[in-house]
């Protein structure tokens, strides 16, 4: 009979310590992610002149700003590098290609949705995005809502940060990826 | 030997309804959001006069309804309030930013991608939602595909319903919105 | 004491096994959808002539390809038939309502996101799809974020391979659609 109950005590751990990494899978929290990248995004914007370095360009049919000055209902259609510094000549790690727009009167906000896609030694996949770009916030977050090949059924937040803008002409966001489901 | 066999079904009955706790969790039902919230969406279309009040227009290059006359092809960006109550007036609780666009030829028939911002002392967050708003059924339901902040990795879905409509000048949409996984 | 020894062992493989199917149902295989349909997508893009047929037209401010030669910038607003076979006068199972866009200078390359709306006797409900679809691979991957109705709360990958191409008024694409996430 001790024998048993030995047994079954050490039973009893071994259930609990799996229930507890079992819970602990299913309860996501924000600091803790399965995964996490930093990348940069760059885009030069069609201005007439440049199409041979430009990566995005305005597809709507302009508004011509009468509602407000911040450039509401441009749609802008990218082809974007993304690299893993600051550097626009780096070799990118990635392609963002989807669109953004403008959709506030009175101040610059955007609204992105677009695929990252991964091709290198690294990775090898897909992640798409969707979320509010509120660029008078230091920091903003856009849900990571699928993924492919390496980033089968992934989802997570992605957090943009402003890192420069030098006119309408080129800006470049921090991406700081998190996902908090990876199979 | 008896100590042992009762603590023994005692913890047969511990381990049996933790399993069905999380069994539960797991198994999402319709009827059972882990959250639910209703919010009424006021949409006011540029119709060229109305720049002051406007909180939306088309951006599209106009295909003049050769493809029907419901304005197959109009794209829609908006930055819209959104109410606790029918008011077009009342405090708004959140802003929803992003565009719809019109895509049938034989009648009004819709599709939306979005964020919700809220932006509140009840709830700081985003909720990211796509889909279809098949306009004459009474009701149609779209995805919640992602979350921020208060609604961190949330996922659901909001349920539409026509609450009113002025022309193409105004509308305003019932979300009923049931949120699926919360964490 | 034997007798609580083989009850107490029977318990132990009860409790393993049902371990093992939830940790199964928890991690996703992409060999292991819980749901597969395979269905073929038709576009017949309007081209001023062709009013009657077309499902799809181009709705954004025409680039003329002054960025590279493969319309980048089109953006194409579609309500497309859904046939279980490739036959475009099918009776169609499905409609696909949202939209696409080309965004590479080099190459086609197009970018989709696009609601499948079934209202059939098989499935009533919808599926909400986004993701790359980058035309110069065999097959790509999208992600589907989301669905309601008979794909309440669903999550999984549709394969997209080009099925048939008539220069730019008329392509077909292969859609194995592929659930993971079934409730």
């Amino acid at each position: 009979m001790e024998k048993s109950y030995y047994y079954f005590n050490i039973l009893f751990i071994i259930i609990l310590t799996t229930f507890l990494l079992i819970a602990n899978s299913i309860t996501l929290k924000p600091e803790k992610p399965c995964k996490r990248l930093v990348l940069y995004y760059h885009d030069i914007l069609f201005n007439v002149t440049n199409s041979a370095n430009a990566t995005s360009a305005n597809v709507s049919n302009p508004l011509n700003n009468v509602l407000g000055d911040y450039n509401f209902g441009m749609l802008v259609v990218f082809d974007d590098p993304i690299t893993i510094d600051q550097n626009l000549m780096s070799t990118p790690v990635a392609r963002a290609q989807g669109f953004y727009l403008y959709n506030m009167k009175s101040k610059y906000n955007a609204w992105f949705a677009y695929t990252l896609i991964f091709n290198s030694s690294e990775y090898c996949g897909t992640l798409n995005i969707m979320g509010a770009d509120i660029i008078e916030q230091k920091t903003r977050d856009l849900s990571i809502v699928g993924g492919t090949g390496d980033f089968f059924m992934a989802r997570g937040v992605v957090t943009f940060s402003t890192d420069a803008v030098e006119g309408l002409g080129y800006f470049r966001l921090k991406m700081d990826i998190k996902l908090y489901e990876c199979y």
